[in-house]
């Protein structure tokens, strides 16, 4: 991780204090292992610090990251049995959150993505939450289920002080351009190109 | 995070069951973010997994770094509090875990890094934890301070079973050899670029 000071001072207007308080839309792509892991450890940084954080999923099956979810949900439930931290929610695509019915094919997964970022939008709108995470909402875009330009219309357009996250392999050009910073982790070596699958604890 | 089949089943003799639970040497290398986080991440899953979790920093400075520790400390004080999840030890080099003195300059830093890495050795010995994380433990050995070819041996030959993960950027190639899986975290934009700072919460 960076520290010290930067290369360059841009000439925008604001002192070292405003720019260093912007929020953020940050990526995690690439083909490699950590983006979820890192983003979900940007988010319990979060709850740390207070922060109302809300984890959007857009997987079909989370069935197998079951771990993630319960050591961010723990922190959330502190909040509310002690006040410690900040409250988390954490919605799965297709599983309420999005106010859809129940899905079973494709079509409906595209429905549920395209519903799910409607309600981000709200929430955006209504700054509900301090950090946003996105989970694997590269993959909607990529399909072509939510439109990419109205996706960064809405995170540069975005009111007050939200952080985003959003993380997924193939990461659209454009939204590379409205983020900042962009991280692409890249696979050297994996386990599963040995023959060797997932383990508990490690993977999931 | 990848899933489903391996590309290929190797000729080792192992069972699926036996591969999969082979203990992990994990490298996350490069010059981008979420190195640290993401093992972190991992140490918070074990940890929700019931793992001995050690954390070992070798950094000369890590007050910057405040939040992350807080983080894994918290579960920590959980499993100490009411038997949940497992126990955490967070070290930093030169504040007491590796049996040295105050260390006030370089040379004293590598004596650190030296000592840190022999109790380490200890540890791994006496199989104390069950996922051991050696943060910008890269560094000590770019640095030649720590004998990369005794880290390869020892982690190679280390008993039971036991995960570790290495951090920072410049991963030795004969570190790289022995390790699997390897991230390598790119930096594809940062605001550090744009004259912009770390700031709370995300970056610590």
């Amino acid at each position: 991780m960076p520290k010290g000071q930067p290369i360059a001072v841009p000439d925008d207007g604001l002192t070292t204090r405003q720019r260093r308080n912007r929020p953020l839309v940050m990526v995690h792509t690439g083909d490699g292992k950590g983006k979820s892991t890192a983003a979900f450890g940007v988010g319990i940084r979060g709850w740390n610090r207070g922060w109302k954080v809300g984890v959007f999923q857009f997987v079909k099956s989370a069935k197998w990251r079951i771990g993630e979810q319960t050591v961010l949900e723990r922190p959330g439930s502190l909040h509310e049995e002690t006040g410690e931290g900040g409250p988390v929610e954490w919605h799965k695509m297709g599983s309420g959150w999005s106010r859809t019915r129940k899905h079973g094919d494709d079509v409906d997964h595209a429905t549920a993505a395209v519903e799910g970022w409607q309600e981000i939008k709200r929430r955006l709108a209504e700054e509900t939450h301090d950090l946003l995470i996105l989970d694997e909402f590269t993959y909607p875009m990529k399909w072509g289920w939510v439109d990419v330009d109205d996706v960064v219309a809405t995170l540069r357009d975005r009111p007050g002080f939200q952080h985003v996250i959003i993380t997924g392999r193939n990461a659209d050009p454009r939204l590379i351009e409205v983020a900042d910073p962009v991280t692409e982790m890249t696979k050297v070596k994996h386990p599963m190109d040995a023959g060797q699958k997932g383990q508990k604890g490690i993977e999931w």
